[in-house]
């Protein structure tokens, strides 16, 4: 097969995006120059932060560029090499997704070993997934055994994870919101203490329910009113890990939410902003203790798997939507 | 004289105080029992936070009494001592103002030396109000040398604190965002590098001006559009020490700002609310260096004094409408 397919976002979305703003586009399969390697991509990784990208405005990595290909987590095997240390047939985790053959210098790509878990873990629990959980969770907050967690977004491949992490950690009490009735139920069977689906009422009022005691660690992927209820619902001293803000990332309008901001004084809470490649440095202590949490069954994850790149587009329509369950990925 | 006036809450403000949400009244002047002092108030702070104390909410502190004197901050003679360590014509700092004559058990009150500077630095430069500007700059923010700072309510007295602060522990750049423009002058006088009206144009776009390389630490006197123009200036790792909220604290809706709250996650900003009270270990150190300031003459404040107890409504009202430079106090 000599040719390859990408994907091009077309026009940058107003509000939610559309099928529309995306391209197939056909390629010829890329020749590695020096120091290069190419790779045919397995499974790539769709997530929510993307849709900020698609917005033509400055922010901590640049815009995604109109009619070019998307970009993102992805993990394959090297076809070809002209760079040392790699050769035809290894497997490659790295950032150029969103297409099947990518070309990339060889020091963008970190070899894995495929015998250690299915390659897709690589992208979910063992790669930037589990690390934003478990940094955010206890880089960030500051997490300390007795404490009661609540996380937003809580069946997505993050919120999950933070949810374990946080009880193999001694958290006294893991809470979680969630969008349907069938992610409660699954954040129950994963082990979280109580959980609600935001549809079925105030959030702050479900959360009261869920952490009579208060909360004492917030772990946001929603914003909004995720995060006024947890604000409301803080206890003092607490502190809040702001990893993503979906609730807004297709509005149009300013968010009304959170209002009541000025609590934080009384309170003396923390709200911090993270981004995991701050924290790279927890990277070798993580996996070792992921390794070791999957080895033993303690720990279980979920994916929700797209076939064929020309519906990589839907995927991740889907995951802003909130269809995965777990970690939303595309076999390529 | 054995009459004592003090000041009552005689109604809950709606939005804005007036004056006919207090009472002067007129009571007997205490007898102490055992282990208790009488004090004869010389000076009282007044300070916008009481604002929240005024309404019926659960929040740190509890609310002040209806038909009860209001208190806070102040500082005057022992005249009459039942308490071992404390006889008639010391000067003691305690938390009964409002009122002529405090009775107080001995033990809330602490003894200073009228000698080492005027008793009413001890409610200001010297008192919580200097210490809230040095830990929340220092411990809460972890200013460091060669930052640029912001703080909004600059004119006022924690704010002109926090600047003055900042340019002696070596900050590159301090701003400041004051009510008029005779404050502004005011500002620059005490060597903030910038300083604007808010009146005169968008937060925003004159915090830009000021600081046109970002802002590494915001000092949050006020909230609102102050915060999000901080948040929209600060640079990669701000931190923001958020001390009050003044803009929002008569307000009768939910406060629309910050709305850019999502550039935290990009960005990694850090906002913390604080109450100087969790800071008491920072005492010692911070009197000693302002000590050392004040004797170099290298610190400056400014003090607002009204006098007498019956005017104290009004000076209150004042500092919510920003009409004091410095440290808002009433001679009693």
């Amino acid at each position: 097969m000599s040719t390859n397919r990408e994907i091009h976002l077309a026009s940058r979305p107003q509000g939610w995006p559309t099928a529309e703003n995306f391209r197939l586009v056909e390629t010829e399969v890329p020749t590695p120059g020096a120091g290069q390697i190419v790779v045919r991509n397995r499974f790539m990784s769709v997530d929510p932060y993307m849709r900020g990208r698609m917005n033509d405005v400055k922010s901590y990595v640049p815009p995604f560029a109109l009619d070019a290909p998307l970009d993102g987590g992805a993990i394959g095997e090297v076809v070809a090499s002209e760079a040392e240390g790699f050769k035809p047939g290894d497997t490659v985790l790295h950032g150029l997704g969103w297409r099947e053959y990518a070309l990339l210098d060889a020091r963008a790509a970190r070899a894995v070993d495929p015998s250690l878990a299915p390659v897709s873990a690589y992208l979910s629990v063992l790669g930037m997934t589990g690390l934003t959980a478990y940094a955010g969770l206890l880089d960030v907050a500051e997490m300390k055994p007795g404490e009661t967690v609540f996380v937003s977004g809580a069946a997505g491949a993050v919120g999950s994870m933070v949810g374990q992490i946080a009880k193999l950690r001694g958290a006294a009490r893991v809470v979680g919101s969630a969008g349907s009735a069938a992610k409660v139920e699954r954040l129950k069977a994963l082990g979280f203490d109580a959980a609600f689906d935001y549809h079925d009422g105030p959030v702050y009022e479900q959360l009261k329910a869920a952490a009579p005691d208060g909360v004492d660690v917030y772990f946001d992927n929603v914003g909004s009113d995720h995060l006024e209820a947890a604000i409301g619902a803080m206890n003092l001293h607490g502190r809040a890990a702001i990893c993503g803000m979906i609730a807004q990332y297709n509005s149009t309008e300013p968010p009304a939410a959170p209002r009541n901001l000025a609590l934080v004084i009384g309170k003396r809470l923390t709200l911090r902003g993270f981004l995991v490649g701050d924290h790279g440095h927890l990277r070798e202590q993580f996996v070792q203790e992921m390794a070791g949490w999957l080895r033993d069954d303690k720990i279980s994850y979920d994916e929700t798997v797209v076939e064929g790149i020309e519906n990589a587009p839907q995927a991740f329509l889907g995951v802003l939507r909130g269809e995965n369950l777990g970690k939303m990925l595309v076999r390529v």
